[in-house]
């Protein structure tokens, strides 16, 4: 079945085998008489997709047992949020800002506890990521809150930080919602990590938390009972009803990542079309890209026309190549290619076509 | 297509006509080339399929101009904690506790003000409901807590209290989680009403919660600001990526009750619905009801076998009789047939039919 690209950030493309297999067991699951919709989270056969998607999750991202997978809902925003409440104790937590999403995270903390900046890249317009050994740590935060991969801005974080070589105790909080899946976790130096499911995960609505075992029981009084992380666990995520069908939907996407190879395979590929893309960029007199180039995320990829006045022709030109999606987020103008693990080489692949005849056509 | 009859509390049985529209759309909406799921919430697409939504529930409900309608996340048990801390402004509400939803509303606010039980069926097991006349109010509380329909007790308000004509200028506040849209609402008598999708409205994962604008804007400090609802209302239900496909398939769902006649066609066939099963089990000797008569839900049907010994085998009988998830709340045993909008008069005929042919072979 032939369909457009989908830059989008997110909601995002989804597997077109997913997409099929969804809408194929939409009336009735596996002989069962039901759709996945319509089952009992309590149920047995709930109970076997959700046990599925668990431990495929579990194997795909290599995930240790001493971390706790927690299904939640509310999205990034929400866990800015629940975050604090959970491991905050009130205290002092720390701030890595890499841009627009990190920013937001360390606002939102200040209604729990005392947010410290300990580095902004606000100077460079989020183009560049300060390294590990310049960062002001306090002297014993709660957490320290690191954004891996920025939406908007463009940036990812490579390797993960080591907090103990640095001298830092504290656990890593990291919030992956852009790239995770699309690559290994060194799982030795987090904490946390959560992330919206809705750009490499899933449907928008579902939240994934992984959790070291250590790290629960620590919730403020005030935290809501649905978002207190040892609730969660305790509850295996069914203390409030869970979004069943947005999990069975990412437990599709699980079993089809594991179809393609895996995460090392995926990020094999997601190398490959990023170097692909961004090789093209750099390699123009129309486009340019803003990001230090040890910086720069597989995943979105910022990018701007010399002449702003063509945006228009380039975005409708686009869409008459069924590439979509395509236009920047509004806080930093221009263009963003979302490059998403379900984004096949092929879309890359049209959209470097097209960014070439564009750049020709305009010559 | 011939389905089984799916009597689940919640997660429910979908119309079947809402659910192949899903599944037919779900590669590609309206020739956008893309599925629901993968759309921007900011795009035109998706916001044509939220304006559709909001205006049809807004019609179907009867909902006035003054009320909000939000799409929220985390279900009923998440606004246990968000109400209090968008409306107690820290000091006393009311609870009128009806069963094991409203206790746990109470419980769970204890955490953000003083809540203050007004009523509590508790002695009788929750089979009965308090008339408000007999409510003991506090003298000022920030909003009282109703549970308009208890699902595991099975019983229903069949007329709001009128608050203001018992002397209390508080706001109201309901939880209609398994009945919203199955009746009509009476507005004046109300300030907030919530309620989890997953039993009447659409999936799992999206919370309706309409509210009189002038409750907005009272949040405490410590609200988390993807659940204050000022915030919520105004960013349109976008501040956080909205679960997006869920708002689509509850669209659906609206566009499905209004082709069949709109809330009072539906009343009057879950009138019908209630009618039939309440007189089949009042009318057995197998089978009895234990809510008083003026109390019962129309929505959720607890009943019990006088004989006990006989639940297993009346559960595997009606499975055989493609009758699904009949087993009642662990928390009350016995047995329970939810009924929702999208159950067909036929599924309750056919319910009946087993209730009385069962009991025949075992008299």
């Amino acid at each position: 079945m032939n369909r457009p690209f989908n830059f989008s950030a997110g909601p995002a493309v989804m597997p077109t085998a997913v997409l099929q297999q969804a809408a194929a067991e939409m009336l009735g699951w596996h002989g069962s008489g039901m759709g996945v919709m319509e089952m009992s989270h309590r149920g047995k056969e709930f109970g076997e997709i959700y046990a599925q998607t668990l431990s495929d999750l579990r194997e795909l991202l290599f995930i240790p047992e001493h971390f706790k997978i927690l299904f939640m809902q509310g999205g990034g925003l929400a866990e800015n949020a629940i975050v604090p409440l959970n491991l905050s104790k009130g205290q002092f937590a720390d701030f890595v800002v890499t841009g627009s999403w990190s920013q937001k995270s360390m606002q939102e903390a200040r209604k729990y506890c005392s947010a410290h900046e300990a580095a902004n890249t606000a100077a460079t317009g989020h183009t560049t990521l300060p390294t590990p050994q310049t960062w002001q740590l306090s002297s014993k935060p709660a957490y320290v809150h690191l954004c891996s991969n920025e939406t908007i801005n463009g940036v990812e974080v490579h390797e993960l930080p080591d907090l103990k070589a640095l001298g830092c105790e504290a656990p890593l909080v990291i919030d992956f919602s852009s790239h995770v899946a699309s690559r290994a976790v060194d799982w030795s130096r987090v904490g946390l990590a959560f992330g919206g499911a809705q750009k490499n995960l899933g449907p928008a609505g579902l939240t994934l938390v992984v959790v070291r075992e250590d790290l629960l029981g620590q919730a403020l009084p005030i935290c809501p009972s649905a978002f207190n992380y040892k609730t969660v666990a305790d509850n295996q995520s069914m203390y409030n009803t869970p979004p069943t069908f947005s999990i069975y939907v990412a437990g599709l996407v699980f079993q089809w990542l594991k179809l393609q190879g895996g995460i090392k395979a995926m990020e094999a590929q997601n190398i490959a079309k990023a170097t692909l893309l961004y090789s093209a960029i750099d390699n123009s007199q129309l486009y340019f890209n803003k990001v230090a180039t040890t910086c720069r995320s597989r995943m979105n990829v910022p990018f701007f026309l010399r002449d702003e006045n063509l945006n228009e022709a380039f975005l409708a030109g686009a869409r008459s190549h069924n590439l979509l999606q395509l236009k920047g987020h509004k806080s930093v103008g221009g263009m963003r290619a979302s490059i998403y693990n379900a984004m096949p080489l092929e879309g890359v692949q049209a959209l470097v076509a097209y960014l070439q005849d564009f750049e020709k056509t305009r010559a």
